[in-house]
């Protein structure tokens, strides 16, 4: 019972127990405490825990002759960093329950590497897991983060001002053109492949007033009308300010899922500029906060300069077909 | 943001977060705080918190011709809070990653109803999830603790006492019957379906002084063989003393995996006595923690009354084949 970090932990004899071995000697110092039956987290005072899981699995999540494994590792774990992101608060650590078929017995390492880019790009550490057997490969990721203000989706405003980091539309341009069979552009696969977690970011927009946040996992349209559900108001997004990657329409932008943006409520005053020089990534204000006109909340698309209505993507869903 | 837990917040539109609304309504105020990216805790001042994550599997940890959903919702989460118990810690919460086939679609309320049991059995709260479309059934349980000194594995000292909770042999018993189309007793089944998760009796053990417990899910063999590793120490166990459930040998005892009894190191002034009386389990010592006699640690079984020598049984390892 030690204060700091306790090292990891020796195991017994087994096969099992030689793979666990292996992935902690691959993260090397990234990996802490491992080797209980579950790990010891101490939070400062005045720091909440953040708590999230995120599944991916093979064929439904990603495909092998899509992503090399390493990316498969990096992109499951870092679309549950997201969410800690979407909360503003700082990474602590992972835990990593891995299902692990025969056939992908020898992509061990490139998957703990993968796991290990993620979490070291997000300032984490892996904390435990668990390993064993299935027939279909599965990274069910759990995210720890703390933060003193967690930012939450119900405490949008009307009067506030509606932002987005980053450029959109580049991930359903991979994946229609993966599903065609052609080559995406490279910096379409890049943000596909390799999203990118805005852990950082969050907590700078946290500090700076954020009402409400959430990433950009199902599609902008379909996250925001979480944000306007949670909130009951109006959210209107001026599409013609909506930010596109080169080659993506509007409503592409509007519909791409596992984007890992933050999107957000928050003063119409917030500092853009100093977040784009901060991050070197653009924070965008796409429209406005306004009163509900019914019981639940709604959002809506303005201002497109073409005369083509744009009509609101469901946003990715699992279960609607 | 509020400091107390907050409602299940209002989700937008769509088939899989009508799903989760079905959840939610199913787990009733065992559910807590759901709809943001992240679930909020938070802990009093001088308690740890305790994290493990566990997946179960079709196939690999449980046969649907074996058990019910609801069965398996329950011995999926049962098993991960058992991870808890073993630290001493008390359950805080879980997060559960729900991998759902259509096949599966029908028996949801059931996985949920297991679930449920199980968390409001150990006093806990659903915190969170994920539910995504898989082509195998699959429950990664989170599990959040707290405590104020974990036990881990790596204290035992020479000197203390080996211990037990419960009888073991019934788990093994029931899967030898029904892999051979047998019905296994009504007791060994019920031991094997319905495992407790010994949260409370994890607690008591530790404000007493264990000093390292673990909980008996590989087999009491191999689980303790992760003690003496981490704890550099020989346990021997007198094999007289292992408790065993009625029909089963030592070597089942042993071997037998998935039982979730606790196997632990402290005083030989332990009040077993007081333990069985507040729990209505037995809390057997079975050995003695001497001093290792290399570097690594052993396990070694002693005084069995037959002249048979009894092997060590290699514990459950999903990759040794």
């Amino acid at each position: 019972m030690t204060d700091g970090p306790p090292p990891t932990i020796p195991l017994g004899p087994g096969a099992e127990f030689d793979l666990v071995r292996r992935l902690v000697a691959r993260w090397g110092p990234l990996a802490e405490g491992i080797g209980d039956d579950a790990a010891v987290v101490d939070l400062p005072a005045g720091e909440r825990l953040v708590v999230s899981t995120d599944a991916s699995v093979d064929r439904v999540h990603f495909r092998r002759d899509w992503l090399s494994a390493r990316e498969i590792g990096y992109r499951a774990t870092a679309s549950a960093l997201s969410d800690l992101a979407a909360m503003g608060a700082r990474a602590v650590g992972v835990v990593v329950a891995l299902t692990l078929p025969d056939a992908w017995r020898d992509a061990l390492d490139d998957l703990a590497d993968g796991i290990g880019d993620a979490v070291r790009r997000a300032d984490g550490r892996v904390l435990g897991g668990d390993l064993s057997r299935g027939g279909e490969l599965a990274l069910a990721v759990t995210v720890l983060g703390a933060a003193s203000r967690p930012v939450g989706r119900a405490s949008a405003r009307p009067g506030d001002a509606l932002y987005v980091t980053g450029a959109l539309g580049g991930p359903l341009r991979t994946l229609r053109a993966l599903e065609r069979g052609e080559a995406p552009s490279p910096a379409d696969r890049a943000r596909f492949a390799a999203p990118v977690a805005r852990v950082a970011e969050g907590q700078w927009l946290a500090a700076r007033g954020a009402s409400a946040m959430i990433d950009v996992s199902d599609g902008l349209a379909a996250d925001l009308r979480h944000v306007a559900a949670a909130s009951g108001v109006r959210l209107c997004i001026d599409g013609d300010r909506v930010p596109c990657v080169a080659g993506a329409s509007l409503e592409d932008a509007l519909a791409s899922g596992e984007e890992y943006e933050l999107a957000l409520t928050a003063s119409p005053a917030l500092d853009v500029l100093s977040f784009a020089s901060t991050f070197g990534v653009p924070l965008t204000r796409i429209g406005t906060v306004e009163a509900s006109r019914g019981e639940a909340g709604s959002v809506e698309v303005r201002g497109v300069e073409s005369a083509a209505r744009v009509d609101l993507p469901p946003g990715h869903d699992h279960f609607s077909r």
